[in-house]
C-alpha cells in the first residue's frame, strides 16, 4: 500500500509527500484488539458477544477459489462454484475498465484474505486516481455458522417480535458470496455507482436437520449523481431495464421500485441518489435463471457507467459544484452507516471493517441546515431524491 | 442563516461568495415529506410508522419556558423547571465564550423551534469561524407520549427479548430536557469537545396509571483530540475530576470508566477520544444532589476547555495534520451515526434532524486501511484510543 493520508482533500491542495507517520500500514501490533470492558448498559455491545465472526487472517496470493471440496463447492459445477467464477471475472473486467478510464496510471491495490472456518475474499482499491477520488471492487465468499442474530440482519426478518422469533433458532450454517463496489470520482459531474450482487445459502440449523436448506439472490445497481445530466441517468436506467427485460417483464419495474425504496435516508426523507435497480431474498424463480440474471446485470455495470464517466470525468466545474459534491457525500455515509443492510451486517458479524467501509467516500461534508434555492441545480437533483421519477 | 456551502472546505480554498443555488433555506415545499412506499423489508422503516413523534415548528423567538402550566412546570419550583433555567443560562454562558474565543465576530445563528404537543428547543450553530470549524449548542424540553420503541431506545433497555418486552407496554408519557454540544475548532491541535446533560421523567404509562414515575439524570464531557497534547488532555480530566470529587468521591472513577466503555467504536475496536466523564439513568442518589451535579458538570464544560481552545487556537500545523485530523473526524462521524445512544435515539423518533446531527463535524475523510507507523504522534492518539489511559 502506497497510499498516502493526503492524496486529494482538494483540487487546489498542492499534492505532498506524506510524512513517516502518515503512509500506509503499520505493524499489525498497533491495532491488536486488547483488553475491551463492556459499557454497562450498551446494547450493541451486549450483541457483539454473540455475533462476532472470526477475523480474517491476510494473504498474499488469491487462490484459485474460495471453496470447499465438500460435494458442493470446486469442481462440483454447483451454483457457489459458478457463482465465485462469476463475481471474480466480474472484479477483473470492472477493475481493469476503471483503470482504464482513469487513465492515470494509477492501480488497484489488492488485499486478498481468509478466514480460518472459510472462504475469504480479495479486496481492490483505487485512491487518489486522475478521475477516481475512491473506487473499491470488492468479491468474497463466505461461509461459516452463523449466529441468530447475524442471520436476521442477513435476511432482514424482523417482525414485531424480531428478537425474540431469531432467539428460537439455533446457529445457522451458510454460505454467502458476493461483489460489492462503490466508485466515488472526484467530478461533481460524474456520478457515483454502486453495485453488489450476492448469493446466499443456508443449511438446515443444527438443531433442526431435516429442516429445508434455502438459497437467495440478492444484489443491485444504482447511480448517486449530484446533478442530473437527464442524458446521463436515462442511459443509465435504460441499460438497467435492458438487463432485466431479458428474463422478465415485470423485473425492471419492480426493482426499479424496490431500489428507490431501499435507498431511503428515512431521517431526511431523501433518496441517496436516483436510483436503479435493487433485489434481494429472490428465490421465487428457477435457480439457473436467477444466476444468469445476476450475470447479466453484473455484466451491464460497465457499459451503464463507462460511457458516463468518460463523458464527465473532464467536465469543468467550480468550487461550488464540489462543495455541493461533498455534502450529498454526507448523506452517502448517513446511508451507509445507518441503513445499508449490507454494512450493518457487516459492523455487527466483525466483518473485515476496512472492506465494509470502502465504501464510505474519500470526504464528506455536513453543513447546518443547508437548503438549496427552489429552481437550482442542487434543488433539482434534491428534489428527485425525494420524489423518485421514471427516468425511461 | 446567511451561512454558505462553501464556508471551509479547506485552508487553502479561497473564501467565494456561495452561488444562489447554494445559499440557506429555501422555501420549505421542496421538504415536505411526500409519498414514500415503504420498502418491501427494510426493518427500520417498519418501526418509523410506530415511532414518529410530531414534526417541529420554526418560532420566530424563544419563549421564556417552554415549560406547561401543569404543576409541575413553569413557575413549580420544581427539577424540571430549574433543570430548564440551568441548561438554557449554560448555553447563553458556553456561546458567548465561543464568540469570544473565535475572536472573528462571527456569530451563533440561533433557530427555535416547538412542537405542537409541547416543548421545543433551541439551537445555535456557528460555522466557519476564525477558530471553530462548526459549532452547535443546542437546548431542548420536551415531552409528550413515547412509543414504546422510543422508550427502550432512550432507556438503552433491551434484554435478549427487547423487542418483546418493549412490546408489551402501552405508550408511557415522557419529559425530557437536555443540553447537547459538539465544538469543532479548525486546528488539527485544538481538541474536538462534545457534552450533553440531560434530565428525564417518564409517567405512569396509560394503562398502568398506579405505576410509579421515573426520573434520571445522565450526561457527560468529553475531549477528542487529533493529537496528545498531555498538559491539554491532564488539564481536561482534572477540571473533570474536581466537579465529581465535590459530590461523591466514587463519582470520577465510575463516570471515566462510563466513558472510555460509552465512546466505543466496537467494529474498531477504538473509541472515538480521550474520554472524560458520563454517565446515565443516574437516580440511585438524592435528585437535588443530582441536579446540583449536572449543573457543576455543565459549568466545568468552559473551565475545560477555553484554556485548551487559547492556548492551540492558533499552533501552526501542516496539511498532513489537518488530514489526520479529517480522518479521526470520519472516526467521530462512525460513532454518532452507528453508536451514540442520543443520536439513534433522535433518528428513530424524528427528532430535528438539523439539530441532531449538527453533532458531525463540517468535514470528514475515510482513507482506505490506514494504519499510522508505530510510535508516530498519530499512532500514539490511536493507542490511547484502544487502550484509555489514567490521564491524572
Amino acid at each position: 500500500m502506497a497510499s498516502s493520508l493526503l492524496s486529494t482533500p482538494s483540487r487546489t491542495l498542492a499534492p505532498a509527500p506524506a510524512p513517516a507517520g502518515l503512509r500506509g500500514r503499520a505493524p499489525a501490533q498497533a491495532h491488536l484488539p486488547r483488553g475491551c470492558p463492556a459499557p454497562r448498559r450498551s446494547r450493541a455491545l451486549r450483541v457483539r458477544a454473540s455475533v462476532a465472526i472470526e477475523k480474517e487472517t491476510p494473504e498474499s496470493e488469491p487462490p484459485p477459489t474460495f471453496l470447499r471440496e465438500d460435494g458442493r463447492g470446486a469442481g462440483s459445477g454447483s451454483v457457489r462454484e459458478r457463482f465465485e467464477a462469476m463475481i471474480r471475472r466480474v472484479q477483473g473486467e470492472v477493475c481493469a475498465a476503471l483503470e482504464e478510464a482513469d487513465g492515470s496510471g494509477a492501480r488497484f491495490v489488492e488485499d486478498v484474505w481468509s478466514r480460518p472456518g472459510g472462504g475469504g475474499g480479495i479486496s481492490r482499491v483505487l485512491e487518489d486516481g486522475r478521475v477516481f477520488e475512491k473506487a473499491g471492487v470488492n468479491v468474497s465468499v463466505v461461509y461459516g455458522v452463523m449466529p441468530p442474530d447475524a442471520y436476521r440482519a442477513a435476511k432482514g426478518v424482523a417482525g414485531k417480535n424480531g428478537a425474540a422469533e431469531g432467539d428460537k433458532a439455533g446457529p445457522v450454517p451458510f454460505f454467502a458470496a458476493g461483489i460489492s463496489s462503490v466508485l466515488h470520482p472526484k467530478n461533481p459531474f460524474a456520478p457515483t455507482l454502486h453495485f453488489n450482487y450476492r448469493y446466499f445459502e443456508t443449511d438446515a440449523p443444527k438443531d433442526a436437520p431435516g429442516a429445508p436448506r434455502q438459497w437467495w439472490f440478492g444484489g443491485g445497481t444504482d447511480l448517486t449523481p449530484s446533478y442530473i445530466i437527464e442524458e446521463d441517468v436515462k442511459h443509465f436506467h435504460s441499460v438497467q431495464k435492458q438487463a432485466c427485460d431479458k428474463f422478465d417483464p415485470s423485473f425492471h419495474p419492480r426493482f426499479k421500485k424496490w431500489c428507490d425504496d431501499y435507498f431511503y435516508i428515512k431521517h431526511r426523507n431523501e433518496r441517496r441518489g436516483l436510483g436503479g435497480i435493487f433485489f434481494d431474498d429472490l428465490n421465487d424463480y428457477d435457480q439457473e435463471m436467477l444466476l444468469n440474471f445476476a450475470t447479466e446485470c453484473a455484466d451491464s455495470v460497465l457499459p451503464a457507467y463507462i460511457p458516463i464517466i468518460e463523458r464527465r470525468k473532464d467536465t469543468p466545474f467550480t468550487e461550488e459544484h464540489k462543495a455541493w459534491q461533498q455534502l450529498r457525500r454526507g448523506r452517502y455515509v448517513e446511508f451507509n452507516l445507518v441503513y445499508d443492510r449490507g454494512t450493518t451486517f457487516g459492523l455487527k458479524t466483525g466483518g473485515r471493517i476496512e472492506s465494509i467501509l470502502v465504501s464510505l467516500p474519500l470526504t464528506a461534508r455536513w453543513q447546518y441546515d443547508h437548503k438549496p434555492e427552489e429552481g437550482t441545480e442542487e434543488w433539482k437533483l434534491l428534489d428527485a431524491c425525494i420524489n423518485p421519477k421514471d427516468w425511461i
